[in-house]
């Protein structure tokens, strides 16, 4: 998809999610570039329409979009629970599967999705697929032992690679460990996988979301889509 | 049991092992004050007997008292395999499944333990019991979210307490995660539980060690006792 395009989808869905956002919640905001419409719309609506709410953040760089817009954050550990969370996926099938964890924020994305009564993804169009798994798979990692992680994966034939940076160095996720990211092409089972991955020792979280999403706001030429979840 | 009897008993156990580290080999070191004396020992034998093997340790403690002695000390990344793992335990059933963690090192040490051929455990003989679980289970979490995680625990009768330093602070281990401490008077089901927790999101890892341990070496009065797992 055209680059213009896809950012005028994200930011339409974005701006449809952001009306769920309602007065005194606590709302859990996500990572990604298609959150950064979403922050950006609510931020205005702060500002110009009075909208009050306190945000929890999926990672430091959200936090500081937020805050320089005037939104409240605090930490989760300060409140009983999020009321709704709003974050971006890498992939959806029609199944509500999703794969995240692309901008590397995958563990406190997870922690923020389970500790909420309500969550919505927005997606463009493009995320949309019938089977997930295209989309490489991240695994964040503790980096001690982790090139046995990486081995283990290769046994398994599960095709994966050390996340590095431009400059060729390891990333590292706030809370300080690696990513491997899994090219596997489709998933056939991802509830197989999931347990698979969750048992290998030195993994901490990986990027499937299952059974996790309420409802998904998608970006369309029209206008924005909204999915339910018929098993939430 | 008398605490300096408890000391020659783990001395002994920490001894008898010692013999089954053979040169040029790869051994990993666990943590605790049963692995103290391992470590003393293992020294010795470098110094007097010409032993000679590079070791890996599950502590950054472990490591510096090994390097004090003249035992080197690799990386667990930069060696393919680990020959022999030895490393103390809390807890020890007769099924072998164990708990591990009371030193705080149990993340690392299920690392190592895993990429290991062969796992020799070192107790003294009041850690053998009949049923794991009166010694309190450690699981390491995440420290973003870890109070919705010990709320968690909570409402599942888990009885958990954040562990905290003498100063009252909450104590960090090697990957800077912090630990919860479940107070669960017996372990009915281990496998189950084990399931359980690492399903929990914000769980790294915890102490149950099952399907692990090739030997337990016990330091009993009169001389060591040598339990071998049928199941390996």
């Amino acid at each position: 998809m055209e680059k213009n395009l896809q950012n005028e989808l994200k930011k339409e869905a974005a701006i449809r999610a952001a009306e769920f956002v309602e007065n005194d919640t606590v709302v859990g905001l996500g990572t990604g570039s298609t959150v950064k419409f979403l922050v950006d719309e609510l931020g205005r609506k702060v500002r110009e329409e009075n909208l009050s709410f306190t945000g929890v953040t999926t990672s430091k760089r959200t936090a500081s979009q937020a805050e320089s817009l005037g939104i409240k954050i605090v930490s989760l550990d300060s409140i009983p629970r999020i009321d709704l969370t709003i974050d971006g996926a890498d992939q959806v099938d029609n199944n509500f599967n999703g794969i995240k964890g692309g901008g590397a924020a995958l563990l406190w994305e997870k922690i923020v999705a389970t500790n909420s009564k309500k969550n919505i993804w927005i997606v463009d169009q493009s995320k949309l697929v019938d089977r997930i798994g295209s989309f490489p798979l991240p695994v964040e990692v503790i980096p001690f032992g982790a090139l046995h992680v990486l081995n283990k994966f290769e046994e398994l034939n599960l095709n994966p690679a050390l996340r590095l940076t431009e400059n060729g160095k390891k990333v590292m996720t706030d809370s300080q460990n690696y990513i491997i990211d899994l090219h596997l092409n489709q998933i056939i089972d991802p509830a197989k996988l999931s347990n698979q991955l969750i048992n290998t020792v030195g993994v901490v979280e990986h990027g499937l979301f299952l059974n996790v999403v309420d409802k998904v706001v998608v970006g369309k030429k029209g206008q924005p889509l909204i999915l339910e979840n018929p098993d939430k």
